[in-house]
């Protein structure tokens, strides 16, 4: 694809939707809503995630997110954050159904407080039945290729696998992983959790991702807002040079030595 | 610094020049030298490096790079790519400010053909002539921060430590050195030589590098032109990275573990 | 412990059964049983793993590899290699105990032929039924730290992430999810594949894992029988210096600067 | 070379010396010498290096290094720690060889008190001196190859490269560098400092170094003496593994994909 091809036309197509941006930011743990609203749009997002439970988006004497940050501007994507059954998972959904008639939904089911990983037969068995009522599911996972082959065979519209634990700022722990689930999966393929900078989340597209979800990153940042601009450019960046093609790596060193294997 | 102040007033300024980008590439190694302007303007630099030695810049009669990428629009850098002794990289210079004008010049004095690594005696021995002589010396040079200081204080105007071998793509192999000489360098320091991907660029500039120079990731690259534009974004994202201050990295394990030490 | 005390008694224990090596190593892809043998004893192991539908037992007219590697100088742990679901697994296992009255077990379930990543729900219902039947199941599951609490749960007397693709030689792709398995498991943890050179054994004993378990790393080194030797001290490096406390990685740079998150 | 060959007659010879061990531990920062000499012992070194301006060799009224460990049982080999000058360091050697006869040395000319980065040029200066006043001279260097082969050329009998800053523990942080220097050098290659763990000490054998020098991984671990028999073990290990040739790394994705790029 021609660069102009790309800036006009690579698009993120998720259950139908399109996006320009391949960059989805959450709405937690900003000082402000306002903050948050200034973020989304120096990250140029088209989508963010909100934790349904834990916003407010209907008590008019409070403070509420989508007086910053409205769902006439963006993709609303309610997420089950704090949820470790199935069933806590499903009846948050459909309260965010029944609240936004939202039906593009991020599910995650998690494992313990101390780790926040995804417990994935808890997450395969919610998915399946979040989609026989009818939601398009977005599925925050593990980089275990076979579970990922599992929620897709089941029908979810994007698979999200981390790229470390949740907050923990750590980057791609295992590319190999993601490059195996990228290589075998025909939905979008969206890194979600483990993004701590901008090289992170350039990684996360150069290895073929669609996409990449992150909150902490830019909301723990010292100043969100020019981190948020940080992860549109990072984001673009990695795609179009995922696109472009690296050149090689060389070594300039004897072939049949060691190295070879080394680096 | 506020994002539209980064945006509006983050300039990179070597020798009292004030350049908006902070990303230089090369004019050698491009299919034509249409493709190498092409690239030059999706990369969005100010200012391109030229092989003196091998590049027509006269011959009528042939194409010429200036046809196609012109001093009016960029500003040029000569530099000494296949000098391997200090003289004949002090007369590769003499020659370009005679052609050219150009006083601000880039200086490299290589070793040998295999790996292209810097000599750094030579280096610094040819810097301090060239200096002398009134021109305006930004130099090419190892990792060795010890060396960065000497070149310093010698008076050049940027100091451009290697990321990785010539034409290798590895990226930052040491990331400690680029830091220790970013912490002690008063004049500007561009990472020269290594990038092969748009998240290397990046991480460059997330150790709080002034700016990066690179040839070969853009000009092969499968396709030049969109990797030009990838690098212009992951250039721009690395700096507002840098700026924003990332968040900290967390284990979500037991502090008292040995795994502190090991990631 | 001091070192003495080390070298005099600090055991690896499984299902009450006694270990003074902590390397296990498998009986495939050696080129003769010798050679296996001979691997054997360089290894200095005490157990050998061997998939029991591969390797000849009782054939008395073909080679067999009892006749090298005998049961009266090794503790044979029979594998489920190339079983693809549980019953077929447990198919498996039952043969063995009836051929050679082994209990202590290593279950595989695998997912394909491409990956060889193991299957995480056929891993876990096997080794619930196989339990139930009395087998002591040592089991071999992915880094997912969540499953790894499950199969501890189920009963499983040893947990064996992989640390990358068996046969990749990748190394531990992912310290962190191999650490929060450490952790929490209160059984022996043993990396079962991935290993390539003998610092990824030290590695993963560094990580504080209890033993670790390979193939290919030793049968498909040019020369099996001193990568063999290798990996016995590079276990035993590994478990002593986890044992030792490693001294603390020093910046000798800003504090405050970017480069505590770097590196 | 077979196992027995290798564990036999696998010998480092330095300046015509023969040594049974690969391993060479400093006299600094331990608590006692009592434990020095444990950790020596330990560690199975040949080779001893001793900060001839820091140790007491001399006053009997105070505790000294040679009542616990030996010239007679160890090659002590001199150096110059805390010398920022050819001079300074060439004073050092000068009196070490009129106290004990010394002639085998190890130089270091630092070059600041933050990094102890070695002054390559001073460096130079000084092994240029020393080797014309008869010494044998080792030499610790950063990890530039063409001061390397300088060093080399000027008649060092070890080239001896940092892995990573000095008391960092930072392990090899360029092993393209390292490996480029053990390609073209005709003498023993050592790396000296840096080696923070037993792993750490297993790669740089692994590069195919002749051998490994550290001080502060063993004497400030928690237990010096236990981790001085983990890096007799590690650089054993390492050792094997580089001269068994290791499995070749594979990928297990598609060979055609960006992946091959990425690991």
């Amino acid at each position: 694809m021609a660069l102009d091809t790309v800036q006009n036309s690579d698009q993120l197509v998720i259950a139908g939707r399109t996006f320009n941006s391949r960059l989805i930011i959450g709405t937690g743990k900003y000082k402000t809503y306002e903050q948050n609203a200034e973020a989304a749009v120096a990250a140029g997002v088209d989508m963010v995630t909100v934790a349904i439970r834990r916003v407010n988006l209907t008590d008019a004497s409070q403070p509420r997110l989508t007086d910053h940050v409205s769902p006439k501007d963006y993709t609303f994507l309610p997420n089950t954050a704090g949820c470790f059954t199935a069933e806590d998972a499903i009846r948050t959904l459909r309260l965010a159904r029944e609240a936004g008639g939202w039906d593009l939904v991020k599910l995650e089911v998690l494992s313990d407080q101390k780790t926040l990983y995804p417990n994935m037969p808890e997450t395969l068995r919610a998915a399946e039945l979040l989609i026989k009522e009818g939601f398009q599911v977005m599925v925050y996972c593990s980089d275990d290729p076979v579970y990922a082959k599992k929620l897709e065979d089941a029908g979810c519209c994007a698979i999200m696998p981390l790229g470390s634990l949740i907050g923990s700022g750590l980057g791609i722990m295992n590319p190999v992983n993601i490059r195996l689930i990228v290589e075998q999966t025909r939905v979008p393929v969206i890194v979600d959790a483990g993004v701590g900078t901008a090289s992170d989340a350039a990684v996360a597209m150069e290895l073929g991702c669609d996409g990449v979800l992150m909150n902490t990153a830019i909301a723990e940042a010292k100043d969100p807002v020019l981190m948020a601009s940080a992860m549109k450019h990072a984001v673009i960046a990695g795609r179009q040079s995922y696109l472009a093609g690296r050149m090689p790596k060389k070594r300039y060193a004897d072939p049949s030595s060691p190295l070879a294997g080394l680096i």
